[in-house]
């Protein structure tokens, strides 16, 4: 599954993102070009500025739904076209829906590129939608929520969680959708939708790899710029949380569940939305608290203390509108959840009191910084974080001087988000516990927990597609 | 404060409603005559299909806000000119904003009748909205809502309770609506909400008193019959709850709390939206379990047991879309609040694995009708029952068939009804504590929990107005 990459990968731009050119089409279409001369590979992406929180009300699953649908044929190709084109050059391709954002991309050879980009604007306006074509498919994404959400005692927790923890912003409904939801898109609606949304002056284009700038805007006029502009959309303002004043909790109990688990959840503002500085202190208090096997939660709760089997801490920074700051954590053999769940308290109480060292802080940075260096070294990534940047209302300089900013973020900033945004009173937690008859066994640990590394759990990653046209590439 | 009726009210129609007389004019506005020959009394209500369920994303609090720019000038009147001409007649007057629908209603002696319709109908379309009109009176309005929500913590808990419970529903959002979007609220926003739903075709007229239909349908047409047609309005579908799959538990944690209290919610179908027979059994059920002294939550916690100040179930089965039933406790003395919880589940334990006998059915229908005595032999009640019905869908047929409905259902209905709803583990409960430096003496109790005799502790009623207008009587 293609996640996009978090904020902390966006250290990497800082070396490899110094001569991005950026140009608009005469239709509004905004161009992104990132030279990467290391191999004969372009990344193709076309972002579109519409995800899940843009959906209609009561329309829930539409923009995961549309994003199947672009794998289904045009006036011009055939469903299946575009993704046996790129089998047979060796290439790949996918797409995935976030709550901001939809994304199509190919990584191929940059002979193919003006063919990718082609295939891409033909796709951008020209799909024949059907019901022939569109009943098949919602099954298609009926049968994904199924198998990934009904099927999964986490999921189906997580989505709860996140209704519980946002009650006013789109950011409560899942990407999925709703089931009863999903059963009811229709063609009409996805038209609207597609006439809406899918539009040059709605895009992103970003080209990553072995190509030149002037090389990319002939080839992006001659394909993209062909398309019309759509409706001027107005700015994506949602409605936003209300004062919270209560702590809430939401717990499903499941037979399927070996090993219980929880998470605690805070709605903190995302990167776009922050007061400057403090998304980046809210980015570096998640890696001290709990990013790794060198936090503080896994060296206290799974090294020290060996009561969990999984403790972390994650932060989601780059959402458009204010995202969620959570902690988790799992326990290990007899040791209850209550014992899990009160040194996680304290960890948090103890940042609250006292703060973190500086040399702490100065390694924190060093490995929130080096963690990325995968990102740094792979084309792909670097397309992500321009798009996923440029789609949720950032620009390119954000991307450039985001490693001086997380290394200008003071200990003290660490501690004042922690204890502006970290209060119990004012949380929402989720707890997964085992039904009755299934008491955890001494060593069982529910797989979902056991990402230490990485220092992100659960969180809710963007939807990526499963194309159901015959020979698109997974 | 005036509050709609609950739909046991209903139950007076059966005798005093069999005459009533229905008529639309031809602008499409619905005419309800309801004789009462009494007194020289007459109620005359305007119901428009507008609450704030209908508000757009992000504007909660418009048509609470709404109702209070009706009380300003229009091109004919100036603001507070209606209201001192009731008060100088003797009469008086009042408006409410529920989720689903706004009502304006004035009491009068008869030949004042035409005279409140003209000025009723001239404020349907005419008010004068300015910057100057708009802005005092949004300052009303934030004002009302520190007073009634941010001032009480168990206003501040019910809100957070109620958007646990309704998690896409716009019934999560708060009638009066959240403060930072209160504070928005402006002019333009206030124009169009006013030009989409003020029009004779989204109103219903309900006269209730001393006079014959023949004279209202010439009184009506002589003055709401000159007011345009608004635009036609889709039917009112809203996004419904998705499959609730946890327990849910909300906790406010306040100084001003002296006694621990508790609530839990499903939601379940209101009138509108059961299957037959589904919703009078839903009534009954909180009858038999908690309305009133003689319920089965009172009689154990309350009178037997002695552990609780009080204890009760509520249903709100008026509305247009799916509901909540509710059951509530509240310790005394030095109880646990943990006690009194257990001992009200243990109770609806025994209606899921039990039902209830004849006996007690056969004596809850009477005690059920017998409790709207009050409301049948007052004649706003009747205009009340039968505007609320109409503005949510309803027809006058269903108004006068409720009583029999009402004595058709079974026991067997009942304990359905229970095992299908009340389930612990979907549920959502809310738990009102005192911060720790305020432990309860055991004397005090809550005031907001001592309402036994009418099973009805907090559930969310119609906000009433609180015109500015001078001359308005409250």
């Amino acid at each position: 599954m293609l996640l996009a990459l978090p904020s902390s990968a966006m250290a990497e731009t800082g070396q490899a993102g110094a001569n991005v050119t950026q140009f608009v089409l005469d239709n509004g279409m905004e161009v992104v070009v990132i030279p990467d001369h290391r191999a004969p590979i372009v990344t193709h992406m076309v972002w579109y500025k519409v995800g899940s929180a843009d959906e209609p009300a009561g329309k829930s699953g539409i923009a995961h739904f549309f994003e199947h649908l672009m794998f289904k044929g045009t006036a011009k190709h055939k469903a299946g076209e575009f993704g046996a084109r790129i089998a047979e050059i060796g290439g790949h391709e996918n797409a995935f829906t976030s709550y901001d954002y939809t994304a199509y991309f190919q990584t191929v050879t940059p002979d193919a590129l003006e063919t990718m980009m082609s295939f891409e604007a033909d796709r951008m306006r020209n799909l024949i939608l059907t019901d022939a074509v569109i009943g098949p498919e919602r099954d298609v994404i009926l049968e994904e929520r199924r198998s990934r959400v009904e099927g999964s005692p986490q999921a189906l927790l997580e989505e709860e969680v996140q209704a519980t923890l946002f009650q006013n912003h789109p950011y409560r409904i899942p990407i999925i959708g709703w089931m009863h939801e999903m059963e009811k898109l229709n063609r009409a609606e996805a038209v609207e939708f597609y006439d809406r949304y899918y539009a040059p002056n709605n895009a992103v284009l970003v080209v990553a790899g072995d190509v030149e700038p002037d090389t990319v805007r002939s080839m992006a006029e001659r394909t993209y710029g062909k398309v019309a502009r759509g409706p001027d959309l107005p700015p994506r303002i949602r409605p936003s949380e209300p004062e919270q004043n209560t702590r809430r909790s939401v717990t499903l109990t499941d037979r399927r569940v070996t090993v219980p688990s929880f998470s605690r959840s805070w709605v903190v503002p995302s990167y776009h939305r922050a007061t400057p500085g403090e998304a980046e202190a809210l980015d570096l208090l998640s890696e001290i608290l709990g990013g790794g096997t060198r936090s503080r939660l896994y060296q206290a709760l799974v090294v020290k203390a060996g009561i969990a089997a999984g403790a972390g801490a994650y932060y989601e920074g780059t959402t458009l509108d204010d995202t969620s700051f959570t902690v988790y954590g799992a326990p290990r053999g007899a040791n209850g959840l209550e014992a899990v769940e009160k040194a996680v308290d304290a960890e948090i109480a103890r940042i609250i009191r006292d703060g973190v060292t500086e040399t702490e802080l100065e390694k924190a940075k060093n490995r929130f910084v080096r963690s990325t260096i995968f990102a740094r070294d792979d084309q792909s990534s670097m397309a992500n974080i321009y798009g996923s940047t440029l789609a949720t209302g950032g620009t390119v300089e954000e991307v450039q001087q985001w490693p001086d900013k997380i290394r200008a973020v003071t200990a003290a900033e660490i501690k004042a988000v922690a204890v502006k945004y970290l209060n119990p009173d004012v949380s929402v937690s989720g707890y997964l516990l085992p039904a009755q008859d299934s008491r955890p066994e001494a060593s069982e640990i529910p797989p979902e927990m056991i990402k230490p590394e990485t220092g992100k759990a659960d969180e809710p990653g963007p939807i990526e597609a499963a194309p159901t046209g015959a020979g698109a590439a997974n």
